[in-house]
């Protein structure tokens, strides 16, 4: 017999770990120890699995070739054994064995390893609040809660339903509950948008907006104060402004690294809490690894090390170890942190970081925002799109894109595309050359990612000058929050004149696009000039020119119409 | 007034110099000299105007917001002046002017120019055979043709039409015939694949397959020799094996670069006809730029120029024109090849080099296939795709990365997060570790092309062994092309079990996946054994078990099953 691989934990990096040794070394020994009976499944299924787009939890356990991956299927399959049901308590480093405890039985035994793997995931946070432990109050931390919680909604024992969190299993498990069961469901975030630090704000106000559309309450920059109960029973949530009744409350306030065996063991944990790897995911302890939700990762933007639980990280980190335990000298370098979620109609992704996260971090970074179609806009399945992308000033480098859209693939490929860029360390102008595939049914001449770089470098140069979204809303709201400004529309007079009848002509220009280099001198010169358009490229064109003849008190709202539409903008007539 | 700026061509390139140039310079006096009178369109769009999709040709002259790009259009919102039905004759260097003529009346004159561009694009290549010149015999030169066209079959003209050559232009006007028509529709192809030099054979396959299932007739490795008429109209194509009855023939079989006037100039030329240009995009005289269909540029793989004339390009090349014509130092290092296509209820599509042009191309060529879900396999519209890397068994580098699968944006996302890796000089274990962005309905935790990679590093360093599915196919269709050969069938006994009766226990032997550790010994020990499942990814782990018990004459069929169907084998009789 070979080497012994001892594997702790078998839901995403254990298993890859254990199989891909395995293969490479058929000799080795490779037990996995695992302390749920329940393993190997596709955690981030769960919410599919409870709206019923996933009818049973053994599809999440299942290969693509429908075998339940098992005990058996292991053994027989794969030549790994799993000892399931088994808790590992302790790691004797000197003497190479893990202590375990029968979960059933309470009996203890020593395994021995020659290479030991961590991968023993992360827990949800629980918040500090009274009555967490009131029946009916879940985590979604395995899948033994997913099939409680769908079995409750099944058993039509819940009405009202409050998720605790605006993350992404947070509002994956909202639209489950309303959009299959038809729950009344509400959302509680103590930032003041979803999917903080993610996104950034006019991204998640797209999102909020589309869940809201779809009867999804959102409550933000609200935090949960006390879950209430009757006779042990959750009835409702309290947050600072209000009780939510509910006979299900979720918390999904977020995740924190399982790593309490590696800092017995005195590995080194950084500090908030996760196992530190090197590139060959090895510990400080060079005969154990660890991979997946309990480790931290270089993040390739700031490279800085950083926290990033997500499934697919875990695939290719287990992977790595996997070859490392063979002889192999792979490396897993660190990650730009992808995310995608879809949201009823809608999708959402990002990559790199925010606006937000990027100044955090002291990058010069200023943001580009168009809303181009997402297509050749003559093709019938034309959509328009919303993209983001926050760069370094000073270095030109990209940092990070975001992007909202229709369900569908679409937003996964800009996406995808910016992150293989953005670890290559790409450019604005990289982006401007970056080559998507053309074809009117796919993309447009120009792709929405092309034309995003472009603003990118319009506003790099200092060519084009742009107003903030939040100052432009802030205006919109009270004009006296900007005296000076006027908003110069330059749509289609159907859209435009509307505009004008409702906020008067001294706040309100209206002159069409095509139009203007004739009639510019009726532009008001003492005020400045927010001109607004649908995408905001034409706005950006009427800029360039304006310039030229000497009205330069001017801004473009990025992304016009398009995006104020998607953020939620009670106020065009048009 | 500033800068005289003069553009020769006003379909992609040239109009976007001029409006970028514009824009940058508005004191500059920018002329688009066009020969047509319809102009900046969108060529790429014309299969779909033909097949209905796009009701009037004019939306392919118009722009997101509906404003048909005009003379008026032009001059009134771009501050661009167009002289269309106007011809560029000639260039005089010297005296920095371009002699023009009036389409109409022949008149003559000069247009001085400060900085010069030329954008003539490109020309169908008119094949040299009898019966070219009949009525009902078209090339998709220009818009005209294209009304025509489409004018002929909505008037019921046309009952069958042959299409002469099977690129992506060729094909999308069959599929326009054929699927919104109805009419009778033929590919003729002179090369033995469809679609070459851009896909190798298993995906030019899948895709001849898909659109013979849709009704079209495709005709390969056969020469169009005669067009046949009747009192002067088409009513035929004789190939060298057969005779097919058309009113309609369409000349797909290639474009060249229209550079004649370059040439004519003393501009430097390349072997193959198109302008030689740098990076900013000048041509041999600093002061005159060309951009589009009718340059060379650098083929960012093969470090080679190459002719790639593909309206995308064209439109960041152009912004590079009117960048530098402004004196900012853009450039446009060149291209991988971006290609995607959409035929029927399928998309394919490439990116980089395929593997017959690398291996022309001098590379250590070899290729990985695999045939995975597209996305988490429990997500419900989960698909099979077919996925192909060509890598450089040496450096490591990927070379290109073809897809094919469901209609949609799924094989967009990792065509063009490949083509961005891919400019960068990515290496199969860049590819291993790109971060696709992960949730159930967009892809799966392992991505389809992190899956590829992990095919071709196995490949790389020699722990795949695979068969090629050529070689394969000819031991399917004839036992006794390699007596040795024995298939090792791993699927479910559901599927392999009939093809054990059809074929025979000598020639293929059945022993299921998860049973394989327990039963090896009753393998044949004598032969090759040919594993077969349905991606290739249990082949693999099957082959790395087995070799561990010495049986190690073995080979995997790549993408299996899954690959095979879709290449339309009719021999499973599973």
């Amino acid at each position: 017999m070979g080497q012994k691989i001892v594997i702790v934990g078998g839901v995403a990096a254990g298993p890859k770990a254990a199989c891909r040794v395995k293969r490479l070394m058929q000799d080795a020994e490779v037990t996995i120890i695992e302390q749920d009976t329940l393993f190997s499944y596709g955690g981030c299924g769960i919410p599919y699995y409870v709206s019923g787009d996933v009818s049973d939890e053994s599809e999440l356990r299942s290969t693509s070739f429908h075998m339940v991956r098992n005990k058996d299927f292991f053994k027989d399959a794969k030549g790994v054994i799993v000892k399931s049901g088994t808790r590992a308590m302790a790691i004797d480093r000197k003497n190479k064995t893990v202590q375990v405890e029968d979960v059933a039985s309470g009996e203890k035994s020593d395994i021995p390893y020659d290479s030991l793997m961590i991968a023993t995931g992360s827990r949800p946070f629980i918040l500090p609040i009274p009555g967490a432990d009131l029946d009916g109050v879940f985590t979604i931390s395995d899948l033994h809660k997913a099939i409680e919680i769908k079995d409750r909604i099944a058993r039509q024992k819940v009405d009202k339903a409050v998720v605790i969190g605006g993350g992404a299993i947070g509002l994956e498990m909202a639209e489950a509950f309303k959009d299959l069961w038809g729950v009344e469901t509400s959302v509680v975030e103590f930032m003041p948008q979803v999917l903080p630090r993610i996104v950034d704000k006019p991204f998640s106000s797209m999102l909020t907006k589309h869940m809201r559309d779809n009867d999804v309450d959102i409550f933000l920059g609200e935090g949960a104060e006390e879950i209430i109960g009757v006779d042990g029973k959750v009835t409702g949530l309290r947050t600072g402004n209000r009780t939510i009744d509910a006979d299900l409350v979720v918390m999904a306030a977020g995740v924190r690294p399982r790593s309490e065996i590696a800092a017995e063991a005195g590995l080194q944990i950084s500090p908030m809490g996760a196992i530190v790897v090197n590139e060959r995911m090895q510990t400080s302890d060079p005969s154990i690894y660890a991979a997946g939700d309990c480790v931290e990762v270089m993040n390739l933007v700031t490279g800085k090390k950083a926290y990033a639980p997500l499934g697919s990280l875990a695939n290719k980190e287990g992977r790595v170890v996997g070859d490392n335990m063979a002889g192999i000298p792979s490396t897993f370098k660190g990650c730009v942190g992808s995310f995608i979620m879809k949201a009823f109609d809608v999708c959402i992704g990002a990559t790199g970081l925010s606006l937000d996260v990027a100044l955090a971090e002291g990058f010069d970074a200023d943001v580009a925002l168009t809303a181009p179609s997402d297509r050749a806009h003559f093709f019938p399945t034309e959509a328009v799109v919303c993209f983001q992308m926050v760069f370094d000033r000073r270095t030109r480098r990209v940092l990070g894109v975001q992007g909202f859209g229709p369900m569908g693939d679409g937003i996964s490929a800009r996406i995808d595309a910016a992150a293989g860029y953005i670890t290559m360390g790409a450019t604005i102008e990289d982006f401007g050359n970056l080559e998507m595939a053309y074809a009117p049914p796919f993309s447009a001449a120009i792709d929405s990612i092309n034309a995003l770089a472009y603003v990118a470098d319009n506003l790099c140069d200092g060519r084009l000058r742009k107003v903030g979204i939040d100052n432009f809303l802030a205006w919109m709201d009270d004009f006296s929050a900007e005296p000076e400004w006027v908003a110069l529309d330059i749509r289609h007079p159907n859209e435009a004149t509307p505009c004008v009848e409702k906020f008067g002509a001294g706040k309100w220009v209206a002159v069409p696009y095509n139009e203007i280099r004739k009639r510019y001198r009726e532009l008001p010169t003492d005020k400045k000039l927010i001109i607004l358009c649908d995408a905001g490229t034409r706005s950006f064109e009427i800029q360039s020119f304006l310039n030229s003849v000497e009205i330069r008190n001017t801004l473009v709202l990025s992304g016009g119409f398009s995006m104020l539409r998607r953020i939620g903008i009670d106020w065009d007539p048009a």
